[in-house]
């Protein structure tokens, strides 16, 4: 089977940095480091591609290496159908992936084209081309305890502790992002391997032998104002309960309640209380099994999430990690199981209201030095961001880089396009390699609409109007962005979600100048507006703020 | 209430013409002559707004006055969002209507937005500013029978005569449509008050006394090859029987046959065989009866579908046109009911292969000479292309102008940029008064996914695929269109449909020269495209011949 990796350096085989940035990146997409399955094209997320089939990547290098300064190519689920004159202010690469009218928008309709090979699903950024692997998962997390952190601990979170379960794949970034958002944090995970994983990797610090041991290291920790990680082997569903009874007869406290066990699928995700691991995997093994199972595993859901609302009670915030866990409890008959939020509306959503979302960029060049340079850039043009550059640092430390490297850095209005100038400038001096490439997720403040995640619970009740994310794609793509994509189905499944991608390069011209200047902008202004409209004062601050041009917002 | 009507004349109120163009024109969509429901902002289609309330309608208008010449207005669902920086070549207006997250995508939602006043119903032209009342289905239907007249005819229908049936309002079209293709037609029709209607507004020239007397008409006038249209009062279901009789025993036979009775409504649309109009009528009123209504009417349907069955047994082109009457027969016993095709896949797509649809063009002058001029203009750009000869100089004398001069056209790929230019050196050289603005339905070659009507029944089965209005609108952004839109659920209703629109105005500059070149080609070029990817041979050729450039079409 092929193995695809981005050519790295100055020399272009493209005409032009702006569809050189393209060829690289699809492959960057593809690269082993990168990709959950290069073998089949599949970049993250199950079955999210780069391009449809091997002959329609072939094809998309060979286009872009073709493609003129004032042409574009279209992209239409991953497969290369059209080149057609522009002009050099325009996107070099247009793609849509995956949209389906709405009431065939359906995993079955979906399933069924794709069979034939007419179809793709793109997820957000692996048929858009700027997934650049696992540093997005623990940024995210960051960001989500630092905004935690800002609205309950005067954006401090020393000293503090955060009391969480599961270290899986998407679980086990929290401890590491806790000890980047500078506290102090306890992980409940049931299975041994996965905590010899995160050991192994340094994404958790220690392992403590009970509770007891526990304990003691918080207090010693927490006084000591050092953020340390702490994994401890159990059952959540038995652990926070007894930590509940410690607390209420005066024991320690934890500072922020979460969970990231897959509660959402009773039948792989959730150890029932009382069973062993073994006991579970084969219950999980055996179908005649699955009924008592999930049973068992609601049950022991119920008994958490009343752990967590005795946490709430008490006063300590508490949230829902987007795993369906409130509604397990609900459903058993916890009739307040919802009465702490959903991390999106708690935390994210103030984020987005200030434009801030999951900024990105890679260098071009392959070359560690360049982003270690736009580190310090960073840095620089942000003396007064703490957490940004505690961040970065660590990020460096810790965080390995996977095929070209790149950085992610949420930034928001105001502060992206000065990131993009500064960018294009060390370009442009020479002082980086080769160009930049500057992109984001789909998951961001303009681009997503997506009901059941990120628009869950929006305050004038337009979760579903995805007006919003197609404005987006239309606004980036007349601002000038180098590609811009549209698509169906990310992150939560066709029918549930549309969002829109942007990607700009930095190719250090001064056309890049006035398009970045127009792009970053616009694309964070863009959720900027979305969020005033729908009426968070927040938003409309910051609209004000920056001057953005809202003509009903009064 | 208020009373709007576009502007006219040469003075600018806004700062440029692609700016008055948009003012003007979404005035245009409101005025009395163009709009159902002015005083609601109804422009057609039962809900299809111009705006999202008058408040919205107001600060639209502001904020066009205000606009500069590198920023661009944001439209979301009838409201004016926000204004943002881009450059000359972008367009000026960017919309989204209707837009809804797939499993959201119905009408209980829609009217719950709606109520809240959060959301509104573009319609296909409505909401994207470019309606201009009835031309345009008098054009389609004219479309519709010359493309016949091209499959079955040698391009030839003088001396042809087409038998359909229904006079309402977009029935009522289908006589002098038929007239303006250069054939003889008899319209069976219920209601004398739709004949006289009808008769009176000059869409058809005769009513016949009886059959024998239509007969003997058809009979005269095909002889001489006059092409003039007859009425009869009658009931389908009895007349075309009869019909079928006759022609067996070697009477006359059609040459065409088709239906525009409101078959797809059984309680209101459809007069089943037996019955008189007051007994109709009074069933209608009455809910007790309309059961036994709905069980004649559906029997009736199924009585005319067989005779339309019977006529294409005997080599007679038949088509279905829209109205599902198939349906109604196949659900009654008729087995072979889809025997005969859909007027879409039958005489639409085709000319979608060519890239043709509905291009029309509005002089912001208010001048009706400006649109005799540009009508001339055509005729000189295509001197071999007779039925738009004909179908220009029977509009000019049968369809009275609704609001600002406009005209309709179906041109293709290959012309469409053509009359674009030509229109724009006439505006710079002072031939023309005041700029032209250029659009199109959403129905279109390369703007529309929509699995009942549009795209039913594609080659490759990809009906349901919206990534093509996507990449569509994005090109056109891409390319420089003066305002470009998204929309969901025009024509077909929500969940249905997802389209996209594009205007774009000759303002007699160089720049506007380039922009009309890449725009008029792109736009349909993209609609040549998606066919050519589905399948159609037709399509593949059309590329070939104008040189797109199809990654994947070998
Ligand atoms: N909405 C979002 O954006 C978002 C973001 C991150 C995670 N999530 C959700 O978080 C959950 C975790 O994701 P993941 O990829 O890490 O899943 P995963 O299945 O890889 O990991 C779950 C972990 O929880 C452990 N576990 C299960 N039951 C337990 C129990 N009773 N006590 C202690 N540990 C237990 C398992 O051993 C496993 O290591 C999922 O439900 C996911 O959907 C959602
Ligand atoms: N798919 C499309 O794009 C498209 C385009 C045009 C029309 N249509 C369909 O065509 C149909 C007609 O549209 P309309 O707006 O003219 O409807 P309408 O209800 O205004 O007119 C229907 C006419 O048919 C007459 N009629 C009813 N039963 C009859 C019978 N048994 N014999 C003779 N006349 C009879 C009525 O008196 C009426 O005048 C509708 O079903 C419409 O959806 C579809």
């Amino acid at each position: 089977s092929r193995r695809i990796a981005a050519p790295t350096g100055t020399a272009l085989t493209c005409k032009s940095w702006l569809t050189e940035a393209p060829f690289r990146m699809i492959q960057n997409n593809l690269h082993p480091d990168v990709a959950e399955r290069p073998e089949d094209l599949v970049v993250y997320g199950g079955i999210g591609r780069a391009a449809r089939n091997w002959e329609c990547f072939d094809q998309i290098l060979a286009s872009l290496k073709d493609l003129d300064e004032d042409e574009t190519l279209l992209v239409q689920s991953g497969k290369p159908v059209g080149v057609f004159k522009t002009h050099a202010d325009a996107p070099r690469v247009l793609l849509a992936n995956s949209n389906l009218v709405p009431k065939w928008g359906t995993w079955e309709h979906f399933n069924e084209l794709d069979r034939k090979g007419l179809f793709m699903y793109g997820q957000m950024t692996a048929g858009s081309w700027i997934y650049i692997g696992s540093q997005g998962i623990v940024q995210g997390t960051f960001e989500t305890f630092v905004e935690a952190g800002r609205q309950h601990y005067a954006n401090d979170l020393s000293g503090k502790w955060i009391l969480t379960a599961g270290l899986g794949g998407m679980g086990g970034a929290q401890p590491l992002a806790a000890t980047l958002a500078g506290a102090c944090s306890l992980t409940i995970e049931c299975q041994q391997s996965s905590i010899d994983f995160r050991l192994r990797t340094r994404y958790v610090d220690k392992q403590a032998r009970d509770i007891d041991h526990a304990i003691e290291l918080l207090r010693q920790h927490t006084a000591a104002r050092e953020a340390v990680s702490i994994a401890l082997l159990g059952n959540a569903a038995e652990v926070l309960p007894e930590l509940v009874r410690r607390a209420k007869a005066g024991g320690l406290r934890p500072d922020l309640v979460t969970d990231q066990t897959s509660a959402h699928d009773l039948i792989h995700g959730y150890l029932p209380a009382g069973w062993t691991v073994p006991q579970w995997k084969a219950a999980m093994a055996d179908p005649a099994q699955h009924a008592a199972l999930k049973t068992a595993a609601a049950r022991s859901c119920a008994q958490h999430v009343q752990a967590m609302l005795d946490f709430q009670a008490m006063g300590v915030p508490t949230v829902d990690y987007g795993n369906n866990i409130r509604q397990v409890a609900f459903d058993e008959g916890v009739q307040n199981a919802f009465d702490f939020p959903g991390f999106v509306p708690a935390y994210i959503r103030p984020l987005f209201c200030e434009g801030k979302g999951p900024f990105r960029w890679v260098a071009l060049s392959g070359d560690p030095e360049d982003i270690y340079k736009t580190d310090a850039k960073i840095k620089e043009l942000f003396p007064e961001n703490k957490h940004t550059h505690r961040w970065l640092d660590m990020a460096r430390e810790r965080i390995a880089f996977q095929g070209l490297p790149a950085r992610i850095c949420w930034l928001g209005l105001g502060e992206r396009h000065l990131a993009g100038l500064a960018f294009n400038e060390m370009v442009r001096t020479g002082e980086l390699k080769a160009p930049i490439v500057i992109g984001r997720d789909h998951l961001d403040t303009g681009s997503v609409a997506s009901p059941n995640r990120e628009t869950e619970g929006m305050r004038d009740g337009t979760d579903a109007v995805s007006d919003w994310p197609l404005l987006n794609a239309l606004l980036n793509t007349a601002g000038g962005a180098t590609w811009v994509s549209l698509h169906h189905g990310g992150g939560v499944g066709m029918g549930y979600s549309q969002h829109a991608g942007m990607v700009i390069v930095c190719d250090g011209t001064e056309a890049a100048d006035k398009r970045l200047a127009r792009v970053l902008v616009n694309d964070c202004g863009s959720g900027v507006m979305r969020h005033a409209d729908a009426g968070y004062e927040l938003a409309i601050a910051t609209a004000k703020k920056f001057g953005l041009k809202l003509p009903m917002v009064k």
